[in-house]
């Protein structure tokens, strides 16, 4: 009788008018019917992406976007920054390498956000580096990285802003056409609302042109060949059709609440995740730079961040996100991403209240709901 | 993109498990494969009712079973006792009086229990008295009336007792067996996790008996003509078939955690939401005889509760109730039956806070959740 809370970065809780159109009898995707969907679907993912460009519907998992942005627009050989905070930092530089390009590592401490100027330095220092590849949102350290500012760096040297907005698209704000974003890539099992198993990817006309002299190696993650494809309102391969229906709902849902609304609703719950992890006394993981995504703290010292994951989500029903790598064990990950709203926060809080006091911690119960609650209050009239 | 949040006193939440039963194909009643889920669903609910005698599922309300319990058992001008303490103790006098029973008003103030020895007084006093009716749970005031003091009373005499367990069948224990009850009812929307649609009725031995001799005029709700039929593992009028589909399923739930600690969670859940009340100042409607099913609370003074119920609901996505009557826009009833666990009981408590914040009262937000968790932890290791 135990209920179940989906409270981890990704997959995000789905809600029922995707579920329910993802439960129709399955159409086929060579038909009017399907291709007329498909189309609805492209322009108002145009809307979230905020970009007059194409945005490319991939069946496979964020990663897949990933991979397409490198091998569509290098060839083996290229040199690339990565700017590597964390572990998905980490995976541009193993597509990278995977494909033969020279990658020139960033290293940024995991939940700290890079500096520009840094970024400017490495650049101006390695004339040949045509690439930027970079996290809007770093999942595993709950740190944001200023695109904008690294958009101006790259803006104007032959070089593209390649972004993995995977917990960032729909999360909160980055303008592709406005900053200057050349590649940003999501995936939908986050702020997009739905089960995993598609990938997007939006290329800039200065993208696209690096695209057409690329030599890596591609055949299901054929960017042109989909870019073409799209124009006939269709799919190179063959789509995850129920999907796509789930998307065109969960697009709507956003696009009635509005862009700016929905980043609004991210931003309150995320402040209201930190002013309760300070209530009760967590070191914030990304304290100058947090991402509206997730919300990293550290676990109190004596406590071991694994088994209170265990704990809050075999005992609870709570899955929330560890950490990874050096920080396995020691930091709690709360999401607030996609279809989430003031109880799943409040549910969160509560829930790890009572899991530290099981752990012997002491804590007062309630505090940290109630300063949670103080800024939640904004989101009602 | 407000989620919603059900927590009235009926209809329930319904769980995953039982909407994925019911969402399957229909299927024919006139089968063997509905007649073996129907049998094994009625064997199944001879549990939850505790009792050897068969359970009888009739495809109406509550209110349905109701009617049954008068017109399968009395004829006009028979005389009954009602223990009338609620917006349903009342309905039990509306529906002898519409079926020529004399009745027998026992008034309970609203909130309280009936006192045992009151019954008694007013059965010695008229011996042509052929039946008590009473709630076990009277949902319109959240009191739980003493139906084992009751049982006691009427056990020897040639007067039955009839119990509308429509919120306490589940949620509390009514052994009806053990304890001599002749006549309980009760609804899918409640305990049972169902959508409603579905009323049941248990008969005692003794209340069969009054079957044979009894005159008021029926046809759906004839006792005797379902009896048959369900010995024949089928209904005497076309089931509701999905939704004893979701009865197996719910059933088997209930039985998997077993009825003990199906009493110990609703009991757990009551307790937090009073402890809640009680910290956030609220005088509780049902000091002495609460019932574990909901928790009526008086607003406080000066605010609406009519437009309280309204907000929460409206605003705030949380569905609870009002007061009914001359109760109205003076309370509010939580509710935690059926599929309700720690975090629905958190997200009201919440909800409450928050909302009376809005409505200018003083709340220490957090503090009414703190002594919510601080009962609602007993339940994890």
């Amino acid at each position: 009788m135990k209920k179940r809370y989906l409270l981890a970065p990704g997959p995000t809780p789905v809600p029922e008018a995707a579920l329910l159109a993802m439960a129709q009898p399955i159409i086929h995707h060579r038909t009017p019917q399907f291709s007329e969907i498909f189309k609805e679907t492209a322009e108002l993912l145009k809307y979230v992406f905020q970009t007059g460009e194409d945005v490319l519907i991939l069946a496979a998992s964020g990663t897949g976007a990933m991979e397409g942005s490198i091998v569509n627009l290098y060839s083996p050989g290229d040199e690339v920054i990565v700017i590597n905070g964390g572990k998905f930092g980490e995976r541009w530089v193993k597509i990278s390498e995977a494909y033969g390009l020279k990658v020139h590592w960033l290293k940024v401490e995991w939940g700290k956000a890079v500096n520009p100027a840094d970024v400017k330095k490495l650049l101006d220092e390695n004339p040949k580096v045509r690439g930027v590849l970079v996290q809007a949102s770093e999942t595993s350290t709950t740190a944001a990285h200023p695109i904008k500012e690294l958009a101006a760096i790259t803006k104007d040297r032959d070089c593209l802003l390649i972004v993995d907005g995977i917990t960032a698209v729909g999360v909160f704000d980055v303008p592709m056409d406005a900053w200057g974003v050349d590649v940003l890539v999501s995936g939908s099992q986050k702020a997009f609302m739905l089960p995993p198993g598609l990938a997007f990817a939006a290329l800039s006309q200065k993208a696209w042109k690096f695209q057409e002299t690329a030599k890596c190696p591609k055949f299901y993650f054929d960017f042109k060949k989909e870019r073409k494809n799209l124009k006939d309102n269709t799919t190179a391969y063959t789509p995850a059709v129920s999907l796509i229906i789930g998307l065109n709902t969960a697009l709507k849902m956003i696009k009635e609440d509005g862009l700016e609304n929905t980043f609004k609703r991210h931003d309150r719950l995320a402040r209201a995740t930190r002013a309760a992890g300070a209530a009760l006394g967590l070191k914030p993981l990304a304290p100058e730079a947090p991402s509206n995504a997730a919300t990293g703290v550290f676990v109190p010292e004596g406590v071991d961040g694994g088994k209170l994951v265990k704990y809050l989500r075999d005992e609870m029903g709570v899955t929330m996100a560890g950490g990874q790598d050096h920080l396995k064990g020691k930091i709690l990950r709360i999401a607030h991403l996609g279809y989430v709203d003031t109880f799943d926060i409040i549910t969160s809080i509560a829930a790890i209240e009572m899991a530290l006091v099981k752990f012997g911690h002491k804590v007062e119960l309630g505090k940290a709901v109630g300063a949670a609650q103080q800024v939640l209050l904004e989101g009602y009239k």
